[in-house]
């Protein structure tokens, strides 16, 4: 175990319970005004409310096994013995990434046929990503983290190029009050994402010590943050200004008035 | 107790709390999205999400008694003493198997009688299996285990059959939308429910060490996972191609409307 000091053990504790409040709050938000969208996007806001929820569940695994792991008594900390296991993220990861690239293909309304292919390229990709990531996270041995962090890169670059390729066109056909919306979800996943890669590499940089340590804890607790509550707000937002121009174009209206108004 | 290695406990560690956040994700997607079923359809995703929401809990159970039996503390496994009651699984199955067939039979459509009669049968037969099944699950005499094993079997091979060759008429009188799906689900459930009788095997094969015994508590939770979750979600899309097909034929009408349209 590592000899951490004071602050950083407390400051890893704090950002812990603070994104169990996000992501929960998040989560419940989502469940809530999930009835205020139209029927066709009630699934994405179904959706962001489970990932949010999953990570609400895996922070507060890892916020009890650090405070059990590392514990302040009279004004220093003592090691307890017991593990802290970081690797309970990518239980979460597995379940929450290919869901949340699912909802940003479920956002832009492509036809059927091109969203399921979309859904299942990028979701495939991600749990890809994910596992290959998996052996090389926890190896003291760097040869070894190496070469797990560059099969990994592979379907992380393919995500990469479909988000920015592949899925510009459907940014372009959005309607005028959710493009700029829709472009950010996109640009925040690709930017958000890219902060994984760079934690993972350093250890492998010789960066080991006790600080490097609790900073890639914070870092990745924000950047969770950032990727599933943030997101999900922007994801909210696009979908209310999508649902109220279907409203408004009255589109929105129940088959059965639509199969009344024809006759 | 046996002797796992760090790698053995924390991989079943992992694997139960994702099979937690999976379970618990479904049982809440299944219950927000029930209603933009139509209306005949929300029982089955009340039901999937009742399953779902019992799996989780029963992860929960397992996770706690897990951690508890075993413990990482100074990067080497402690066993504590404490009992690991991997039969927490049967009170789960009971409740969740006979569930799951029913939706099975319920989302096909059957006429009231004969979905009445299907239920009974294969509902009844599940318990049966799973009540058979417990004696020889924890009997230490391999004697006793095979023997139960053979009992619990025929209410097995009684299921398969029916899920087969009874219900194959029923799948040909799905509207095209659904029919694939509907047999890919049939398909999932008998091809995942052979996992269990083989995991029940092995000790009576000679596979009793460490190594098995993570191995079949992995292999458990993927497999219920499969049965349960991933199932759902192919329920679930089932559902949805169905409700959107009765809204199309104008027969889903919404309450107000038709009354409405009487007046």
């Amino acid at each position: 175990m590592l000899e951490l000091s004071v602050a950083q053990v407390n400051s890893v504790t704090y950002v812990f319970a603070a994104t169990i409040a996000a992501m929960g709050g998040a989560a419940i938000f989502f469940a809530m005004q999930r009835s205020e969208a139209a029927p066709k996007y009630r699934v994405v806001l179904a959706l962001l409310s489970v990932v949010c929820l999953i990570a609400a569940y895996n922070y507060r695994i890892l916020y009890l096994g650090w405070t059990e792991a590392y514990s302040v008594v009279n004004g220093a900390v003592k090691v307890t013995g017991l593990a802290y296991n970081d690797s309970y993220r990518y239980a979460d990861w597995l379940l929450t990434v290919p869901t949340l690239l699912v909802v940003l293909v479920l956002v832009m309304d492509l036809p059927p046929a091109k969203a399921r292919l979309r859904c299942i390229v990028l979701g495939s990709q991600a749990v890809e990503m994910i596992v290959l990531g998996y052996p090389g996270q926890g190896a003291p041995d760097m040869m070894t983290r190496w070469l797990w962090w560059m099969v990994a890169m592979v379907p992380f670059v393919i995500i990469v190029h479909q988000l920015y390729i592949a899925l510009r066109a459907s940014v372009d056909n959005q309607p005028p009050a959710a493009r700029g919306l829709v472009s950010a979800a996109r640009f925040l996943t690709v930017s958000v994402w890219s902060v994984y890669p760079v934690l993972y590499l350093l250890p492998i940089l010789g960066l080991t010590g006790p600080l490097t340590f609790a900073a890639t804890q914070v870092c990745y607790a924000l950047a969770d943050v950032t990727a599933k509550a943030a997101f999900g707000m922007l994801i909210y937002t696009t979908v209310m200004r999508k649902s109220e121009a279907l409203r408004a174009d009255g589109a929105e209206v129940a088959p059965a008035v639509a199969a009344m108004a024809r006759a």
